[in-house]
């Protein structure tokens, strides 16, 4: 059950504490970044903290003959999240939502942890991140720290997921996040049936391993939920033909109804295709624990269960707290950096009374606020800022260049980055789907398509907008391939 | 670093010993097996052990209206093993090497551990296996024991990799005989590149990690050698452009010649095809130690490598000296089960001095031996034994319908097996191969296009065979996916 959520607060707890003991040391003799720095020339090094959608959309977009990107990230990968539900439950491969974030030619990457940022300086500690030998898919630090220097820094770390402190959710329930989530889904799900189908398997086991519980009602919970419903009734119904009168799928919310984002009309037509198909939907339910075996709520007490998948929104990511607060200006709950309209950080004095922006330091994505308006967390955000916040720094190289003007490049000139909101979808199951794009809404079969033409079109390798159709064309004829691994 | 091995000895320890202190006793009351008892009707009941090639091959062929094919195996998918080594590089998925066992309507599945047989009662004692929570992959005992009937007994649970006792093979080289160990591989070889990327790694580090040493100069030793060649020549050098200089690969062997099974002149050729791919070949050596950090040899010393691959053949399936010692006659060394021209095995007297066939206990695969003659332990003859036992078992059931006899169907009259070779086959690397097949020899590209062909034709499903191809297509066009995962 490893999460990105667990590897930062849990692994990244050992490696701190190996650095107050004095066994991580700034190393500043033994390493050398000779090599980038030569590679660099004249350019300006555009140092990116994160390689999701904001980091590694934005290292993308970076004309390469004015600026040096440059990675920092203990993961190396990016991955595709809307296609994780997809991927948990078989019907897409795990590497048809990832991409190598070596694979674009002169974007750089060090895979660390980012641990502090120096803004008069101009400097980024980091500790080199390498995979943990005792727990499989957990990358930890490896106790070496070294200084990267950077012209502009962009901080698009991201989010973890929300537990609301709820008691064994961190130990017990799934998240969706992360590939590794996914298969941790993906083999649970089979190894409820595998044990359902042992014929040792009393009844009421049964009936408890092949009860998926979902929480959060939200785009993920309800697009996994839908995933996982086309599982169980096309495929697995097909491999355990017995279990079929077994298995069930429940989604919680503490809201009063599910997808608030959608316009009621939406979310009701969403609940209808549920109900038809026999997803039960328990709506202001409160989840307040969960265990190796149970979900309880206020309203039912202990639920049995095979497997909880928790996906309840999103939580700050805590390098915030410890690298930039008091540097950097924050939202009023500390969770996120307030941002200008050119996506640029603000500095403050040392009571925080009084700020003004930064013209090399930006954030971009969960991470981020910007000032005045309330953008949903989604990929969209993160990939349509990343976009401008490339494009504005391209022009900006350009103008300046073009002017002849000394000193780094400055994006103020430029246009303001406004939020175009592409839409909302959902996948419900059985080949529907809901869209809602302004006052414009879709349900049913061309939603679906809609939503299929959505994901694919904006695929980002070539490989993959092959391979998907591919998938999904054998999936269909020949059912999910749901193979252990 | 999961493997089939480890689990077996290490994990299965644990089990072994909750059955001692009555962790595990026979569930006689609170399972059943009415439904398939049911589903069986009046045929005969082949209960087979394994769902490799001789398990898996032998459940696919039988007539479902005269048997009840069903599979006791830990492991409920079929690994395509060919393909590995293609795996473990990232040229497939890992599910291109994979068939569940389940996906065969008929074919019925227990995912259990066999643990007795009773040859008089005609009863396997079996233990149903649960995926470990603690090590990711491996699969452990319930402590839930149960007795199952059978008609006919099939033994085909092949054979572990051979270790020859060298101190640290099991805690630190990679196997390739399972899924799991070819994403065990994959993971490691990624890692040891990202870590070699950190601008910390000193020159002699980047030297140790990338050194990668396989141990077995025989086909599964070689083709991944080959595969690993190209992965590293095609598509790590150019995610990792600055360390190019520092791979390399070498293949540590006992004997005196690499692939001894194939002819002098295609083992040479093959010797220059790897020397032109500056893959270093160290014949008569003799490894003596694996540690974290080195291979020891005998020759050279302690030699630093990033990552060993052990291929060395194969060991006994301790099964066979738990289950059946003093119950089937066995080979000299008590490795292999020994059976006659119709695959049966044969039982003993008390004092092991007589022996006589049985008709309903068979064994084939890499824990059989045909009395007499030296087979291959390769997929190619667990592959004919199987279809010629599920053939012959279906005619002898016609026959037996037609001649209105009464007992259980017998082998005896029917046609005797007969290995033929289909020739073996080598990959080399840098799209070239080497086949032999009798006299005849080929080598070069257009072996390997027969090499492509013949694991095409052999892939079980239509759904591999679909997306082999568009894996091949697109790596050859793009460069292999070598995400983490």
């Amino acid at each position: 059950m490893a999460t990105i959520l667990r590897r930062e607060t849990c692994v990244r707890g050992v490696s701190r504490r190996a650095a107050v003991c004095g066994g991580s040391i700034i190393q500043r003799r033994t390493f050398s970044l000779q090599e980038l720095d030569e590679k660099r020339g004249t350019r300006e090094r555009v140092v990116i903290l994160g390689s999701g959608w904001g980091g590694f959309g934005l290292a993308r977009q970076l004309d390469l003959r004015h600026y040096q990107p440059l990675i920092i990230t203990p993961r190396t990968y990016f991955v595709f999240t809307p296609l994780l539900a997809s991927t948990a439950v078989g019907t897409l491969e795990f590497r048809q939502a990832m991409e190598h974030s070596r694979s674009r030619p002169g974007i750089e990457v060090i895979r660390a942890w980012a641990e502090q940022i120096d803004l008069s300086k101009k400097t980024v500690t980091v500790e080199g991140a390498v995979q943990s030998k005792d727990k499989v898919g957990s990358v930890i630090g490896d106790g070496k720290q070294f200084e990267v220097g950077w012209d502009k820094a962009v901080v698009a770390v991201g989010a973890f997921s929300q537990t609301f402190g709820v008691e064994g959710v961190k130990d017990h329930a799934f998240f969706l996040k992360d590939v590794a989530d996914a298969r941790a889904i993906r083999r649970r799900i089979l190894e409820c049936f595998e044990e359902a189908a042992l014929p040792t398997a009393s009844e009421a086991r049964k009936k408890q391993l092949l009860h998926f519980a979902v929480v959060g009602g939200g785009p993920t919970g309800i697009e996994f939920s839908a995933e996982l419903h086309d599982l169980l009734s096309d495929d697995l119904t097909k491999l355990y033909p017995s279990l079929a009168k077994y298995h069930r799928i429940t989604v919680y919310d503490v809201a009063p109804r599910i997808l608030s984002m959608f316009d009621t009309s939406l979310a009701k037509y969403a609940e209808k295709v549920f109900s038809r198909q026999k997803i039960s939907i328990k709506t202001s339910h409160h989840v307040h624990k969960v265990n190796s075996e149970a979900v309880h709520t206020r309203e039912d007490g202990e639920v049995l269960v095979g497997c909880v998948v928790w996906s309840t929104g999103l939580a700050p990511n805590p390098f915030l707290a410890k690298a930039l607060k008091g540097k950097l200006q924050m939202d009023e709950r500390g969770s996120k950096i307030v941002v200008d309209d050119h996506l640029r950080a603000s500095s403050m004095d040392e009571r925080g009374s009084t700020s003004w922006p930064l013209d090399d330091v930006f954030a971009i994505g969960d991470c981020a606020s910007l000032g005045g308006q309330e953008l949903p967390a989604t990929a969209q955000v993160a990939n349509q800022q990343a976009i401008w916040l490339g494009k504005t720094l391209n022009k900006a190289a350009v103008r300046k260049a073009a002017e002849g003007k000394p000193g780094p490049v400055k994006v103020q000139d430029e246009k303001k980055f406004r939020f175009r909101s592409l839409g909302i979808m959902a996948y419900l199951g059985g080949w529907r789907a809901i869209t809602q794009s302004g006052s414009a809404e879709l349900k049913g079969r061309m939603a679906w398509v809609l939503w299929r033409t959505a994901y694919l079109t904006k695929s980002v390798s070539w490989r993959n907008r092959i391979l998907i159709p591919t998938l999904w064309f054998t999936n269909w004829v020949m059912g999910r391939d749901i193979n252990r691994f």
